[in-house]
């Protein structure tokens, strides 16, 4: 999987951050993570293209996470978009879907789309990832989401060529981990192939301190974090259901994630220093994100 | 007056063009002309602060010329703006506005502001503009702006020394045009004091070719128009209810137009220079706009 970052501010955008919204792509499919204002002009900039997107996972409705949905949706129905774009967002999303396009008319008729409201749990099952959803603690409904790759059998080459075992339906069956007979012998999966590990990216999105958080940062190969605020405007932090580069490095911590970024910046913060270095202190695996920055899962 | 243009994008934003938007400036106070996706940002890297804004024109609610109002307005009122914003915009505005506000959640109760839906006249008459519109022929209801400067009257200085009147009542009531007695003579205001004529801006947004074009552009110091597609393109732009560049040339060229700014580009032209060269054969004061381009006025 690769992430690209395409925003880092909170409501108010500065010059070097523009509103929220994260692109993770696999095996070539896009899953687009929020969409502040401005995402589909950062899009263009990181060279990605909408019709890339197949999933878009909404946290919640306020404008620094939403605001680029009907722009974007709007060129992808005008640029010709294969394919069903499946949206996913909090309870209430189908009714903001519907006023945003009284709102802004615009002609989708040529773009087909699904919304799903979600909760806790799985939302989505496919071939190699599986997706989770789960509510977070914030002024309005808010999901987090969790994005698991499917644990995969690789072939033991060393293995199945003493046996002398070739391409072909037996070598398919012991990949998806059925034992086969081979000259009259059983050859078990577990010796013929090894399980390599499926990677886990996290995203919290706006949150005060919830339980929910720790479901969605376990065993993170990545874990995206909201981190409004430096850790001395905690009280601030609590007052509007935010989290500090403390909160966010602590649930990491303790969730055995191997590497944290810190994204959705107040506005306040002219560089985001501090807030790497007081997340460092708790979790050392700490980077706050930047626009179009990329990391490899 | 200043002009700021700061998106010049039509429906698709480019790397180097965002959504429509045209701030202009007239005595420290900002007119905002449309507010396309990432208007708020294009502001912050023109270093133009939203306080500033103290009325909106609202062409049509397409999204290249809207969807940066919700988070601009949001933005107005976490950041404590004063005074009361005035919002002009086509039949249906209200409506629509009101679908934004519920799509996308956002507190708006420190922001004070007015709606008014407007079609053909005055809408707005102040001590130094006065503001029009007119009603266009898009695919949805639109209309183009007008922003007159009023006619001011100088003191003739060398008039006004010689006969021996200084600062004082006087001097104000020949600014306003009266007639005045000095010494049981009296001084017409005719001769102690010349008129300066108010520069005119028009801004005609997307239409096709239609009567109250010419009511926008008649001797305007800068008319802006949309000029979505080269010539050649001409049988599109009609599809569309577009302009192409020499729709804007003729408009201008037929109207005592001083300087013409074409703005509102296609996404398919890398650069615009065949735009202002089709147009210039017809109309030599002309040229393209470009993001954070500043005309004085």
């Amino acid at each position: 999987m690769e992430i690209t970052i395409l925003g880092t501010s909170s409501m108010i955008p500065t010059k070097d951050r523009n509103h929220t919204s994260i692109f993770l792509s696999h095996k070539g499919e896009g899953i687009l993570m929020d969409c502040g204002e401005g995402t589909q002009r950062q899009m263009k900039l990181a060279g990605i293209r909408p019709s890339k997107i197949k999933k878009i996972l909404i946290s919640h409705w306020h404008g620094d996470h939403t605001l680029g949905l009907p722009g974007l949706l709007q060129t992808m129905a005008g640029t010709a978009y294969e394919g069903t774009v499946k949206i996913f967002g909090p309870s209430g999303t189908k009714e903001h879907f519907e006023h945003m396009m009284k709102a802004f008319p615009g002609d989708l008729r040529t773009l087909t789309y699904e919304i799903k409201e979600v909760e806790d749990g799985k939302i989505y099952d496919g071939s190699d990832i599986i997706i989770k959803s789960y509510k977070l603690d914030h002024n309005i409904p808010c999901v987090g989401y969790r994005i698991e790759e499917k644990d995969r059998r690789r072939i033991n080459v060393n293995y199945v060529k003493k046996i002398g075992i070739g391409e072909g339906p037996l070598m398919g069956k012991l990949q998806k981990g059925e034992n086969v007979k081979f000259k009259g012998k059983e050859i078990k999966a577990n010796d013929a192939t090894y399980i390599v590990k499926g990677k886990i990216v996290g995203y919290i999105a706006d949150t005060n301190l919830c339980a929910n958080m720790s479901k969605i940062a376990k065993d993170c190969d990545v874990l995206i974090s909201e981190s409004t605020y430096e850790e001395k405007e905690k009280e601030k932090a609590l007052e509007y259901d935010h989290l500090t580069s403390v909160n966010g490095a602590e649930i990491a911590s303790n969730n055995n994630v191997k590497k944290l970024v810190l994204i959705h910046f107040s506005q306040r913060y002219k560089t985001v220093d501090k807030i790497e270095e007081e997340a460092r202190t708790i979790f050392p695996e700490t980077v706050c994100g930047y626009d179009f920055m990329k990391i490899k899962v």
